[in-house]
């Protein structure tokens, strides 16, 4: 990775209720520790108060995990998450770590789209954000 | 039960993502489903539009659950509803069977209370509710 | 789509406490939904029988999701499964339609792959599989 | 609380998905983190071990909870938890507060009983329990 500054570190422990009748943490769960990590972030840089400053709000328009490997219970995962920018697009590049294999279990990438929330029509990555990029 | 008329029916079918690590329908879930025959309940009587029009809430207050049977996957569910009124409070009554062994396997009771929007203070359940209790 | 009659059609309602804080449903949901519709067609097809008889099991490896319009309390909505075979991987192409607009809201790829149950190396698709592609 | 030493303390933070569609921590989610503190206390006294050793299994048997305040995003909570004993039944004690506020969220009760792991019938609390009741 490029910019080790710009990396973002979310703690998960894995949670009894999250595992599936295989005793593994269920696919869509990892959509959950991917979104957690993502909420984590917008919080420490205040993003929340910027979409909301410029009249914007955020959607995401595709998402992508690949699995590696399982995650059991009360593992301790680190979710690592990432900005970058393409276009109109703002990216988020996630990993989840095995904290105590050091392994990555699995890999996400998701893409959103800034709306004008009057017109609800696509518009620009708020110039706010690009410090984190 | 006395009030043959006023029991609503919802159908639910366990899904696969429902289950945990034991191969049998998480607790939470049944909070789900109970969730899912009030839900359907307010909008076959219309209820929501009611609350909204006499400027109302409601909020949950209690929930006691009591597990039965278990259940498994493609099991096919109906959830049971109706509503009893204790002074103030609004209180579901729902049982969840088994479809094709005709048992019952779990027993809900979730009492709710009307709050005014602006004050959010209790207040009486709307008379239009009466007729469905 | 060229095989109209290996397409796999599953009902699915949207429920109330599936939405999120935005009143839509949560991007985490639509892949419990394309899960539903995978179980569903397992379940019709007989397929979890066969994967047991031949001795293996089968793994997510990939889920690529692009979410294309927003499904809101009571849409009624239909998931679209079909399973293409691409090298040693199963993938699932599915689509959720909202019955009312006819219009797709969401698309998913599931990429899979069947491991040997003993030694938990890759093997091939189970020929009983075949007809269904 | 006459037991202050068998309280057992486990910290959760409110996430993003966790939310309704009021904003709020939906009622079913409060059930995960109730069986998130359990989870947590059995490990950390590991109770799962036990119950494994000495041939028995743990059901929950009724669920039993208060809802006093509401729950936000990012809301640090403790979910507190501690065992009686009452004839058969292992009953848990909960409570859930926010830290920030000192303030209860959420009072639970849940009760469960041992059964004999091949006859599926009830059993007596394991003594091993004894000292942590």
């Amino acid at each position: 990775m490029t910019q080790p500054l710009k990396i973002h570190y979310t703690p998960i422990e894995v949670r009894g209720y999250e595992l599936d009748s295989f005793g593994h943490v269920n696919n869509a769960v990892y959509l959950n520790y991917f979104e957690h990590g993502r909420w984590d972030l917008f919080r420490k840089l205040k993003l929340n108060e910027i979409i909301h400053a410029t009249h914007r709000i955020i959607v995401v328009t595709d998402i992508h995990v690949r699995y590696m490997r399982e995650a059991k219970l009360y593992d301790e995962l680190e979710v690592r998450t990432r900005m970058i920018r393409e276009g109109l697009y703002l990216i988020f590049k996630q990993k989840i770590f095995n904290k105590q294999s050091g392994l990555a279990i699995a890999r996400g990438e998701v893409k959103t789209i800034f709306l004008a929330q009057e017109t609800r029509k696509p518009t620009d990555i708020p110039k706010e954000f690009i410090e984190y990029l």
